[in-house]
């Protein structure tokens, strides 16, 4: 039941809206009271908040848009909101009960009210962790299936590549290809991270494009017969490279371009006139396009985590207070796999 | 029958490969012999030139490619190639008989002695003019055919935007459009493509983008609540400020990028990650891929030219001598409507 005590709320203020690269400064901590019950008058969910999301795209919802975009600003003042795991205290929708668990977006903070219950999936399966409702069953899980299946129409034998490949999304495309019977290669930004690719998850070949002088000639030395599928996640250079070595019909799902979110003036690719020569078919998505094929993905997935056939791993901060600085570290790619907070354990 | 007297066969040599911007004396014109029937050991067929197509392509296979790409490069000291229509003088291929018409890849010359005969169609109808084989029923209306319906998936009251609208394949595009019930914007380099797109077209509007300063000001002008289709023929900037403008879910075809093809270094694109944002799908064809649909294309667009719904402007000019300078004319844009070149009458 549902307590109906005052308790302090710490939560992560989005301060103002940022140029160029974030910096923990733009968020701030503060406390504030919470009634741990929904209001009679309304009929929201309030959440006791558990894990919380670190991804990509939430450095868009730090700049002010001239014009409507995929993602909402984040509100100067107001709570950071993003991809969560919580438990529900206290209800007055007809859809959830104290007590239930849900993943969805809720508000960098200890507790959230929200009456957007539509933006939140009851978690049915907790012989699995918790903490994969933040990404790999969660968002960025449905993001790599979707991006992989839906888009890249992949098939037995094509050529993977996958950029920010140990990253939430691409780890699990890697493996998904591997599943798929492709030949996959991932790029990744340190040492670990290759080991990681290779060793945990895989994939047939992994890189590190911080020691490649010339990424054209790092990708023509692992598909010297050109990729098939190209699962973008940087933008920029990176891009450019593979538009050079995609083969004929080639795809490229258009997950996200992380390189490119904070610069000021974002780079330019110039071998564009690839996509005609080589019949490729360059597509962007948004997962929220797609969450209606979530039971779908569970059901394919959760054998193959249950059977040990898929690894996920996770960087995992302590801590509300810990929450800044982890997203931030996302642009820099300090993370070692899928970045999440850990803020209560239940 | 054929004659067996040696004529003589005026050619249009390429002499070398080149780099940047296309010249007259980069072609030579040659006079060689040639005997009007096909060697007894031989299975192919000798065309006597009508029309020759002068095509944006052409300037990928006059260079050197340091990688196989969808074209291959003309060879120095021999004809240029390209697509025109032609009669048959002399045939040892069942399927060719003399007195046959034909459209197909030919050479730039005044008989051309072949046995590449995949690469030539028969032309059955001959009730409208001969020289729309060289682009509106040949080549650049498939073009445009395959382009706007199996990759722009068009509905009724789609916004569409066309850039070199005035060309071979962008006046059509624009046409059928309208017969699909779309709004349809284009964009030439002149006052005179202007108008032919208003007038003659039947394009709700157009402008001259060489009298924009701004053209993402300018698109927005055109379209206020943005692109769905954006049929791609220049690439570089144009492109830019098309994605900056192109509504949720938008589609564009990449028929071309032809302000690209002379530049020794092709201008960067830099907002690619609207592709992502607004669910972009771009993709490159080959109309060569397409020509499985050829007799589909004329049973749709034979009676819309017979009942005067289809218009189709050409730039005649006369004799090969002319053919390198409206080659070269192509790409500063010189033509008014489908450049081509009358060799004989018949």
């Amino acid at each position: 039941m549902a307590s109906e005590s005052e308790v302090s709320n710490k939560q992560i203020i989005f301060k103002d809206y940022v140029v160029g690269f974030p910096k923990e400064s733009d968020m701030e901590i503060r406390t504030s009271k919470i009634l741990l019950k929904v209001p009679e008058d309304s009929t929201g969910i309030l959440l006791k908040n558990l894990y919380l999301s670190c991804d990509p795209y939430m450095r868009s919802r730090m700049s002010k848009h001239d014009r409507p975009t995929y993602v909402t600003s984040f509100q100067p003042g107001s709570p950071i909101t993003g991809y969560g795991v919580a438990k529900v205290v206290d209800s007055r929708h007809p859809n959830f009960k104290a007590g239930d668990l849900v993943w969805g977006m809720t508000g960098w903070e200890e507790y959230t009210l929200t009456t957007l219950t539509d933006l939140f999936f009851k978690i049915e399966h907790t012989d699995v962790p918790l903490s994969y409702y933040t990404g790999l069953l969660g968002m960025a899980g449905m993001t790599a299936y979707v991006g992989f299946y839906e888009l890249g129409s992949p098939k037995k034998g094509d050529r993977v590549y996958v950029s920010a490949a140990s990253g939430a999304v691409g780890q699990l495309v890697g493996q998904l290809a591997k599943l798929t019977g492709c030949y996959v290669v991932g790029s990744a930004g340190s040492k670990d991270k290759v080991d990681l690719l290779k060793n945990k998850f895989g994939f047939d070949e992994a890189f590190n494009y911080k020691e490649e002088e010339d990424l054209d000639a790092a990708l023509r030395r692992y598909f010297p017969e050109g990729i098939d599928i190209y699962f973008e996640n940087v933008g920029g250079k990176m891009l450019e490279a593979v538009l050079s070595n995609m083969r004929n019909n080639g795809r490229i799902p258009v997950c996200g371009m992380i390189s490119q979110y904070n610069l000021v003036e974002p780079e330019g690719v110039h071998n564009l006139f690839n996509i005609t020569t080589k019949r490729i078919r360059m597509e962007g998505f948004i997962v929220g396009d797609y969450y209606h094929l979530y039971p779908k993905y569970l059901e394919m997935i959760l054998p193959h985590i249950r059977e040990g056939k898929i690894s996920y791993v996770e960087d995992v901060a302590e801590g509300l207070e810990s929450a800044p600085s982890a997203l931030i570290g996302l642009y820099s790619g300090r993370n070692v796999g899928k970045q999440l907070v850990v803020i209560a354990q239940e």
